[in-house]
């Protein structure tokens, strides 16, 4: 091994040390730590993560990337270190650009406006909300012009979350689901409603906790490198692929949302408890791409998960642990987790009005960062938004703008990869059955392993030295495009909804 | 501000966040981390536990230190101040002495004999651990070596806990005990024994968990400067007064356990979450008398806890919550809650015969320390221990001698606090009702909250700026002893088993 090469694996250790306790704060801080005891981990969080900065944009680091680079060295790396070097420096081009104070400033700020998004919610006051909201936007701004001069900001947010993707592509594959969506959720509203009556007892969040248990190891979320905990919104975050955690959130009156939230988080930690283990804290590992990312997860919940067929090796075992479900046939909770209908929450919509709760935010983002649109205006712009495509008014904040803690850290452009993802779920869909055959047989035998299994070797492996672009190609041997969605769409809601 | 002092304080400042941080990975390895997430979270612990102790015993900080100690500066410091700079400089004398390297490869066994103890405890197996045990006594001997070389190493470990206390001292506190309980539990156990079978019927952790947030929330537990977790092994850790942690462990077939725990654990996080905050995350805050601080928590869960008019205005709620326990009148739980028997476990014995288990383990650690008696003769010797002074004998080494942790993080010496701190709740009793009036009264009126208040304004308040022998000349105006205990264990009893 070269001198350069060990002393780069070394300072690669290090950064993991500082990578791995600031994902512990984070984790922390949103699952366990006290009202009172969050300023300490602010504090602690603002720290380590501008070290961990300064660290990753160093001018040690950049010359060390320089010397590996140098033919001769470069010639002697493993294609995975050929990877993480060239990954790395690309990245420290941007990054570098950043002044380290103004960084420290954003972390902060992220922390603190995460914070008021919750207070805000809980209050269904923009108000609290709208001066972090403010910031964070300035702030984005801010790095998009240190990071990418002169590009247009909006479109240096979408690539940040979904390499290679821009909003000329997007407008094109949204503009394809907006064609077919309208008509056909016009046709599925007209049609006859389910009951939904039974869906609104009481479930006791413990057995909500054990059903999520279950349906975690079902789908193939291993414990041994995982964990669960509670949040106000679920998430997925990593350590490595050996301690991946996922957080729920349970309703007392209604049971089929901790179920999905486990179903689609358990598609998240099962893609990346499956990555190289080689690629382990370093830029190959954790898939970066959003949009593959919110593929995988997708899949699991809409593809799999509401597919009737996913519940009959396990819809007794259901019973056992929630006993309220025994009032419940299959045939009824298959129309209800398949009930379209318009909604206010994105995260508890049905898999077709879903699209439109992306469209509208993708729209409200262009909004911000395109048409400089005021924070102020922003609530009147959404609810304007959602009486033009699902028809109803939010009565307040909370179940309206603020819905979402997205923004609260500045993760604007992270949207359009759900939808990202359920366009490219199409597109899988149609290979993994011309592969290995009918789903619905699949899931009806309880083989779905064998589709964990297929997504393992064709997606997860990979983690993030595919770009999606590659990964399509690599899976479909195509173009994206959002054809084969509104195919599965039109068929699965013909059958559901008995349309003519 | 002196330029020094200016210095100082940001040097703690980064302190501060280091210990931050290990004391989080330290909470999520044992409340949340999986199995394969344990090594990267060693691996970070290790990394800034030895960059902690590495500023802590720095050139720089020892410096700054020496000139804040001249009279000139000495005499501008706030009294906290001088108390800081005063107890950081003597802690450093000893702990510069220490390798660095080989402070390095204690942290790293200390976290890997902690996972070996839970798996030979799980699988029973004390040949798992063996090893382990071994090297944290070579190591724990090695250490004091550095710190206070010629000392016996047994009193060093002793006066570690508990400052001012030796074996001399124990050896008359414990004499005195056992002189006293010896005949008196004799007598117990002659006495008609309670019938228990109610007790062993199955109860939910869920419920159990309920019931456990009452409790916390009823003797003055603080859920915003506080949170809760699950652990093999209860125990409480704090970052500062505002983020107080404990853990607790749910038997199925066992509801007593895990409420005695909570109030055990409750009443050390009461402590911590009562100092005075303008200590927060220094020398002088966080209590590290171990002696002092289990008198808190034993005050709670024994001296209050085990009193019948303590469940008086909580009984009807402990029903609801945990719908069995309505078979159980309040008289059958108050039997049940001081039923003395020779039992197994120490966690879970009753507070009379608990003193045993604490003689037997401090007997064991002078056998280690003193007698060098070698490891594989030591599951002998705790069951002969066990035969001399419970009459029973374990079958196994998990309900022998891997029952406890302490052992496997080097905490050699912390066993007898346990016991002082009983010694110096018969002391503090007979103390608070001259003050207070009846403890009887006071509890069967729920005013519970007076006396935490009593306790946190002569003892909570002073952090670590109090030796325990000045806690006790302050709280008492007299020297230790365990009289008072004596007398408390003897009316009680006389009452519980109508002794004659």
């Amino acid at each position: 091994m070269s001198k350069t090469l060990e002393q780069f694996e070394q300072y690669l250790d290090k950064m993991k040390k500082y990578e791995h306790i600031n994902t512990l704060l984070y984790w922390d801080m949103r699952t366990c730590a006290p009202k009172l005891g969050q300023a300490g981990h602010i504090d602690a969080l603002t720290y380590f993560s501008t070290e961990s900065f300064a660290m990753s944009t160093s001018d040690e680091l950049y010359g060390m990337l320089e010397t590996l680079k140098t033919p001769e060295e470069f010639a002697q790396l493993s294609d995975t270190m050929k990877f993480i070097v060239t990954r790395m420096q690309r990245d420290m081009e941007k990054d570098r650009r950043i002044p380290k104070d103004r960084y420290k400033v954003m972390v902060r700020e992220q922390a603190e406006s995460g914070n008021a998004w919750e207070d805000a919610k809980n209050a269904s006051d923009f108000s609290i909300f709208a001066p972090h909201l403010e910031k964070m936007i300035a702030l984005t701004k801010e790095m998009a012009g240190y990071t990418d001069p002169g590009k247009e900001v909006y479109d240096v947010l979408l690539d940040k979350y979904e390499e290679g993707m821009d909003s000329a592509t997007i407008d094109r594959l949204f503009g394809e689901l907006k064609e077919a969506l309208i008509p056909l959720v016009k046709k599925i509203l007209a049609a006859k409603q389910p009951d939904d009556t039974k869906f609104h007892a009481y479930f006791d969040p413990d057995d909500q906790r054990k059903v999520q248990d279950l349906l975690l190891s079902y789908i193939g979320f291993s414990k041994d490198a995982g964990a669960v905990g509670e949040t106000e919104h679920p998430f997925t975050l990593n350590f490595s692929s050996k301690d991946v955690r996922v957080t729920n959130h349970y309703y007392e009156h209604d049971p089929i949302s901790a179920m999905f939230s486990a179903i689609h988080e358990g598609g998240h930690a099962i893609f990346e408890q499956n990555v190289n283990p080689e690629y382990d804290n370093t830029a190959a590992g954790s898939c970066r791409y959003m949009g593959v990312h919110e593929s995988q997860s997708r899949f699991y919940e809409n593809i799999l998960g509401r597919n009737k067929n996913f519940w009959i090796p396990v819809y007794e075992k259901v019973q056992e642990l929630m006993p309220q479900m025994k009032d419940i046939s299959l045939d009824e909770f298959y129309r209800e987790i398949n009930h379209v209908r318009n909604s206010l929450i994105r995260t508890e919509a049905d898999e077709v009005t879903y699209c439109f709760h992306i469209i509208l935010r993708y729209e409200m983002e262009k909004a911000i960062f395109r048409d400089n649109v005021p924070v102020e205006k922003l609530p009147e712009l959404w609810n304007q938004k959602m009486k033009e495509y699902l028809d109803i008014t939010p009565a307040n904040d909370a179940e309206g703008i603020l819905q979402d803690m997205h923004w609260s850290d500045g993760s604007f452009g992270y949207f359009p990869s759900y939808l990202l993802g359920s366009i490219y779920d199409g597109m899988y869909l149609e290979e993994l059955e011309k592969e290995l055959g009918p789903v619905d047989e699949i899931l009806k035998e309880g083989r779905i392993k064998e589709i964990t299994k297929w997504l393992n070797e064709k997606i997860h492996w990979y983690g993030s030295t595919r770009t999606p672009k590659e990964v399509i190609a690599n899976v479909c041997g195509k173009e994206v495009s959002a054809e084969p969605l509104v195919r599965y769409f039109e068929k699965k809601y013909a059958s559901v909804y008995d349309l003519k």
